[in-house]
């Protein structure tokens, strides 16, 4: 059986299923006697994360950084993405001499659960039956996800990570180790995030979802299986959460209503501005990445993330004794997580008298802002880090 | 050829395709002899618009109001729809007694051409071909909707509309006719719109096109000849719209992350929060009363429009020597169309001294606010309307 499964895979070979079978990164494997214990009130055994490191762990084990991927990222967080052929996503941030600077700490970053760039997802065997999880994988949530995190980091030898550090889902999951963790996280630099998913922002997923589910070539979630992609509504979905993550402005600034290789308006449905060619691009070369059963598993587990859930709705309770120093950072054109939700968190923290500070980057570039070039990002969290450095005698 | 494609609709009998056969409203023909000139260089004809009216026209034949209706409206702008046995669209604003007071005005509303309800559009019968269009019919600007309006109006026997009145594309509509027929219209009103379609709004319509053109089922346009309809990605793109017709606040409190019918989270993809059954429920019903063909006309009509590219860029001049009075009003919570769309239009109106007045309503009800019971822009209009009918000598 598992031996058809892969002949079928190979019929219409894309970098989840490739890398669901290989991955190309360093892999951690966790038997059937250690299993990841989910809040769906299962358990995921075996399973396997990806991950990388740059930079060397010194003696004490007191330097490691773990950075935390958003929805369509991965392992290759300051290494050249080997499906992708491209940088690494944060190497404006993380590598030698810069703000999180490899020469002085180990860093490590690993593909989520749920994800398909070799960690264990929904494009993964399930060994019970010889074939891809597909939907029958539980649902998966970030606490999960940072279970799993915490797994390997033990299995690194490692007590107590220096820092945590993540934009947009992982910012969700910074918080959650902090939460979860409170004496494993010496600092934690939450970015472009919020203790809970908003309403509006559950919707956009929903709507990607339902495109990726709409597609026939979906089948079930069993596509794998049966040899197709639904690739046309996962290209929707990405279309539809890239203009999100974006903002009105830079759209402006950067397209406005130019034409796309023509001097006048076509008069038809092909791309006639820049920016319907842009977004186009952006969902097809999507595709060619990413596990469409993934993106369902992502989204769902952003969408549960509420951190004052488990506390009587009372957000600050769930920091309450964290000796943890917090670095919050929001930027002011981010409409998916707008400066409010970093400041409830702030709020929360304050009231439990925790160490946080907070930068609100002045900014015209949006949600995706925290990935790009902003030197105030970047000066703030080089400050952060340098002091918590001394504070942990780094 | 024509009997057969008749049959092949009553096979899964729409409102699109039952209203473009035989329209529940007033119809005025035209016939060949009266092409309607198209922006994209080409005529249409015959063609004709359904459309309804209340109150009285007066012996002066001065006292017609024009509503517009938006992307998604119709001609039942005061009285019920007879395909969804829903009241009137804006029934708040218009009727016996009611701001736009049919007691007093004479009230014209047609379908536009491109829509689904009667009006000539993608699912009407091309009688070159006995077949329905689909997208062999040209792509229609909001200049050819009011071009196709003027027409209705000539009929009607109408010179001077006493005012124009729409919202969103209905006031793009009321922009165009200033612009077009400064000479017809005495005052105009246009609500929650802007002089041009921004980036971002021609980005939301493209992901909404291209999840319309995904589905399998839209069979390049030929859905109604192929006995089929692409249910599933209009949904989606009504789905995503939906969402940029509200606002975070207003989703925040009406939804939040209130769960579905249930006590806690499913793990799995069910609708478990609130805000998905209502968009799924929103995808739903639109696809019974709305084609797809027209779902990809009319957004394109809307990122068209641009009203000073006629103008060298300059929107003021579109405006100058115009005697009409002009009433703006935009919505604090409206991200589609926020303030600054209507103040570039007031700044160009100011710029070449015409009559104006605007007024922003703070609601957090988003784009969809000027739909919805908000007293403060009930009682501009009122004024507004009640000052120039003074003029006017009603």
């Amino acid at each position: 059986m598992t031996i058809q499964v892969a002949a079928r895979i190979e019929d219409i070979e894309d970098a989840a299923a490739r890398e669901a079978r290989a991955p190309s990164s360093l892999v951690m494997r966790f038997s059937a006697d250690e299993p990841l214990r989910l809040d769906a009130g299962r358990e995921l055994a075996p399973f396997q994360i990806a991950y990388t490191t740059a930079g060397e762990l010194n003696a004490a084990k007191s330097n490691a950084i773990l950075v935390c991927h958003a929805l369509t990222g991965d392992q290759y967080v300051a290494s050249r993405n080997p499906v992708t052929g491209k940088p690494g996503w944060w190497e404006t941030l993380v590598g030698p001499g810069k703000p999180i600077n490899t020469r002085k700490y180990f860093v490590v970053c690993s593909d989520v659960v749920g994800g398909c760039m070799g960690s264990t997802g929904p494009a993964a065997i399930d060994p019970a039956t010889g074939e891809p999880y597909g939907i029958t994988l539980p649902v998966l949530t970030i606490r999960d996800m940072v279970r799993a995190q915490a797994m390997l980091i033990d299995r690194l030898g490692i007590d107590t990570l220096f820092a945590v550090v993540g934009g947009s889902m992982g910012g969700m999951q910074v918080l959650e180790w902090a939460v979860s963790y409170p004496t494993r996280v010496f600092a934690a630099l939450p970015i472009a995030t919020g203790a809970r998913h908003s309403s509006q922002n559950i919707a956009f997923h929903e709507v990607g979802r339902q495109a990726v589910v709409a597609d026939p070539e979906w089948r079930g979630g069993r596509y794998i299986l049966e040899g197709s992609r639904p690739h046309k509504g996962l290209a929707v979905a990405r279309m539809a959460a890239h203009v999100t993550y974006l903002s009105e402005a830079a759209l402006a600034r950067k397209f406005g209503r130019n034409l796309q290789d023509r001097e006048a308006l076509g008069f038809g449905f092909d791309a006639d501005f820049q920016i319907e060619s842009y977004l186009r691009h952006q969902g097809m070369t999507f595709v060619d990445r990413f596990d469409a059963n993934s993106y369902l598993y992502l989204t769902r587990a952003m969408d549960y993330f509420d951190i004052a859930a488990d506390y009587g709705g009372r957000l600050a309770d769930a920091f309450r004794g964290s000796r943890t120093r917090f670095c919050l950072v929001s930027f002011t054109s981010d409409w998916l997580f707008p400066t409010g939700e970093s400041r409830a968190v702030v709020h929360a923290l304050n009231a439990v008298a925790a160490s946080v500070s907070f930068v609100e980057v002045e900014t015209d570039r949006g949600h995706d802002a925290f990935l790009l070039d902003e030197p105030v990002m970047f000066d703030a969290i080089r400050g952060f880090v340098s002091s918590a450095a001394r504070a942990r005698g780094l």
